[in-house]
């Protein structure tokens, strides 16, 4: 039985991060907000009696599962997208909330002082908000994934085969290198492991498919990962 | 065995919520650098294969366990802290990844545009952020945690007895009281359900015990959750 996925239509945005996984591992699912509008995502998210905070969920037997490292550890289980080692397990969660880390910091770039307000509206602030990120943070958290990529011999973050995680760290690599080009442009060379992760993600076959097809909406400036270039620097 | 917990010292910080579970709980811990320091904590981190980004974490036959609700979630399941029904551990650990997300947000109030500078540093941007977040912010997530609490008959988040994330949502509620008092005046009486489970954490023997013990730390304008007047407002 397919999943049904609800997130907002028109951005890769969180749900990004569930699609890249269910792609990878040929799981069905129903982009619910795709087919039937964002109307119809409002109207569902108030059906539930445990509600999710925010899209994206998984709608399953009347029961929504949210966040999307909560939703990519059920998946990881239910359809062994991950080893299901308890050691193992724990450490690949322990990544993908440390890249959901990243992913709220980088939100935080273009919109540091109201995620509720207009970026046009504290662009002196995002401007210094960016400065500190790629100077710092971005240095920080990337190099922390590169060392995770290193705790392992093989070519994914653990064992011999993908898992959920290695997904996600592609899509990061996606999203930074399409918001901070000139920024990855210099760090990437000092990151082989997590740059071999991306690639080597960008060739299974389920996610090769996925990038070439209608499916895989463009990164935009509605999204987490947005390309301002006046925050992108060397 | 006592675990081994590692955080900063002389901040409650991202930490209090693993301490609070494990205190409810009766699950003895040494808390690591507040008797060996910030040093030994430094060193400590290195030591590991796979490595945490940043305390706190779980030192455990060599490994490291981190990300706050990652800690729990290993509690949860290893010293019966949650229930073990499967739809209920995802319902909790969302919840408690939901509680993150706030936590991450209530940092952003205070350090806006550098959180690798000062708050003297960014002041202005300071109050925009929390005008912001205490007219939008809060009210949105503190509706969804009252909905939550909403969702079981009970005196808790679940079935009849607390469970890991119940303690989360006490130091939640302890932490935007002696951030926002003013504001928290104003939502709380909407809030009958989460300020329940507030009180009735607060009333369980080892949390009683805990709080009125010298290993509760003191709020403080280093950790997460600082009392600066003029970012509240009712």
């Amino acid at each position: 039985m397919a999943y049904n996925l609800w997130y907002w239509p028109g951005i890769q945005g969180r749900g990004e991060f569930v699609r890249l996984s269910m792609e990878a591992g040929g799981i069905e699912y129903r982009d619910c907000a795709r087919e039937e509008g964002a109307h119809a995502l409002i109207e569902n998210m108030a059906t539930f009696d445990r509600p999710p905070y925010a899209p994206p969920y998984l709608e399953l037997d009347g029961h929504a599962i949210a966040q999307v490292a909560n939703i990519l550890l059920f998946l990881g289980d239910r359809d062994h997208l991950a080893p299901s080692n308890m050691n193992d397990r724990y450490w690949l969660h322990q990544v993908e909330l440390t890249i959901a880390d990243m992913v709220a910091e980088v939100h935080n770039v273009h919109h540091p002082v109201g995620s509720g307000a207009y970026y046009e509206d504290q662009k002196e602030e995002a401007a210094r908000a960016a400065k500190q990120f790629r100077e710092e943070r971005m240095p920080k958290f990337l190099r922390h994934f590169e060392a995770a990529a290193k705790s392992n011999e093989g070519d994914w973050l653990i064992d011999h085969r993908w898992c959920y995680t290695d997904c996600s760290l592609f899509q990061l690599v996606e999203g930074l290198r399409y918001m901070f080009p000139k920024r990855m442009k210099t760090l990437e060379p000092d990151l082989p492991k997590l740059i071999g992760i991306h690639d080597a993600v960008a060739e299974l076959p389920g996610i090769k498919a996925y990038l070439d097809s209608n499916r895989r909406l463009a990164f935009n400036e509605d999204g987490i990962f947005r390309h301002y270039p006046e925050l992108d620097a060397a």
